[in-house]
């Protein structure tokens, strides 16, 4: 294996670590929205910004070891959070 | 170079990331040792919590994409709980 072919598994190691702990918190997401009829829980919603915080953690480091690129983990966030706004939105409304 | 140097330029690379990580937390956690004085502030503690969760997850991250062994990490993170019981044992006397 070549230095590069190293890298580039490492680099898509890193990734596909990341798209999955994206993944679940995008589960944790899916879940609320489908129970909207019930009431808001705040408990839930701190969990959701503890797991995105912490993401963000693992994206940031990665960038920072040179493992993906700073464009890739910006899009790994956006998704996330446009994800969870929509989310609150969603919650808000019904609380009106 | 070749693909264990290059593994091994990674995991350090990793590794004083981390160890740059736990250094701004043990630095808070100084901080807060010198103002024993000081009444307690349970914003200072929150702020130390979710510190040391990020550092965690950042470890995780790297154990898993190979980066750093698990004992390292644990090493790590042990040193640091380990400061952090001290500083709220030293609260808690106080506030007695």
């Amino acid at each position: 294996m070549s230095t590069d072919e190293m890298m580039g598994a490492l680099s898509q190691k890193a990734l596909q670590l990341l798209r999955e702990d994206a993944h679940k918190i995008e589960t944790l997401i899916e879940v609320q929205m489908k129970t909207l009829t019930n009431r808001r829980c705040p408990l839930y919603e701190e969990v959701l910004d503890t797991q995105m915080y912490g993401l963000s953690r693992e994206v940031d480091f990665a960038v920072r070891a040179g493992l993906i690129d700073e464009a890739t983990g910006k899009e790994i966030l956006f998704k996330l959070e446009r994800n969870l706004a929509n989310l609150y939105e969603a919650l808000n409304q019904q609380s009106e």
